[in-house]
């Protein structure tokens, strides 16, 4: 089950240039709006609030902002999520989190996607979920690949059980 | 031929934290000076001059300066490099170009390289290389993988004649 088919989602979709990300939202019919921020490596607080008075929020259970793709410089911006989810893949190699120490000690939830590719690029994820709990000994995280949908259930029920704690 | 068996090389390796990258450069036996920015997502010139003080210019041909990873911050900083090379992998999707123009715009030559990879990961490694020439027609565009010396070698050539062209 899609979390679209359950919840009304709506997307604010951080970029520095373009509109891709966004794109991509569209096409599965998700209220989506898009956020440049120009030379701007993060959104911040004021960019999200913008972006807000374009969203239906009285009909909205679930708001995903995505931030820059960039693992330095969200760190020490909030932008009044409820969780905060880092998502990084194995391609990135297994080095990318103990380079990254800050984004990965202040999110909720980590995400190691595209594990299915992870012999290809000569990565092992385990090393990285490892790597990642040195940081942050209490967080969750995920292995995830598209083509597992088995390992996007246990993603996409981590957000449900989010939100019905929220409703509660 | 490896190029340090020509040249005299130095390394200035940043990065937010850690001396992994520093560390492969050493096992190379390339003298390397670490250098950390802390939150920064860039060196600056006085990063770099500081660096240089570690190094012995007057007997280095070649001096690599390896950026903090990431396409958007280091752009409106001049190093006082000779030659500003962006290197992408295919493995970061076939968007990351046209999502960071300005790097690609400002850069005297551009690497996409793992194109080894670039079926597993579902990226048209010439759709990136097209990218780049509409962003900036006039950039040389090398296309590289550690399993192809060949690549490789045209990117050493590029070095090379650069050098060349400097010290005559």
């Amino acid at each position: 089950m899609y979390l679209k088919d359950k919840y009304r989602i709506a997307v604010v979709a951080g970029d520095v240039i373009a509109e891709m990300d966004a794109s991509r939202f569209r096409k599965l019919d998700v209220p989506t709006i898009p956020v440049n921020t120009g030379k701007e490596c993060h959104l911040d607080a004021k960019l999200v609030e913008k972006a807000l008075g374009e969203i239906d929020l009285d009909n909205t259970d679930l708001l995903i902002i995505e931030n820059v793709g960039n693992l330095i410089c969200p760190v020490d911006f909030k932008l009044g999520e409820h969780l905060r989810v880092v998502i990084v893949s194995v391609t990135e190699g297994d080095d990318i989190i103990l380079k990254h120490p800050m984004i990965f000690k202040t999110s909720e939830l980590a995400v190691i996607n595209k594990v299915d590719i992870a012999h290809a690029v000569d990565v092992d994820s385990e090393k990285m979920r490892d790597d990642i709990l040195s940081l942050n000994p209490e967080v969750p995280v995920i292995l995830t690949s598209k083509h597992d949908w088995e390992s996007l259930e246990t993603w996409i029920g981590f957000i449900e059980s989010g939100l019905e704690k929220r409703t509660k």
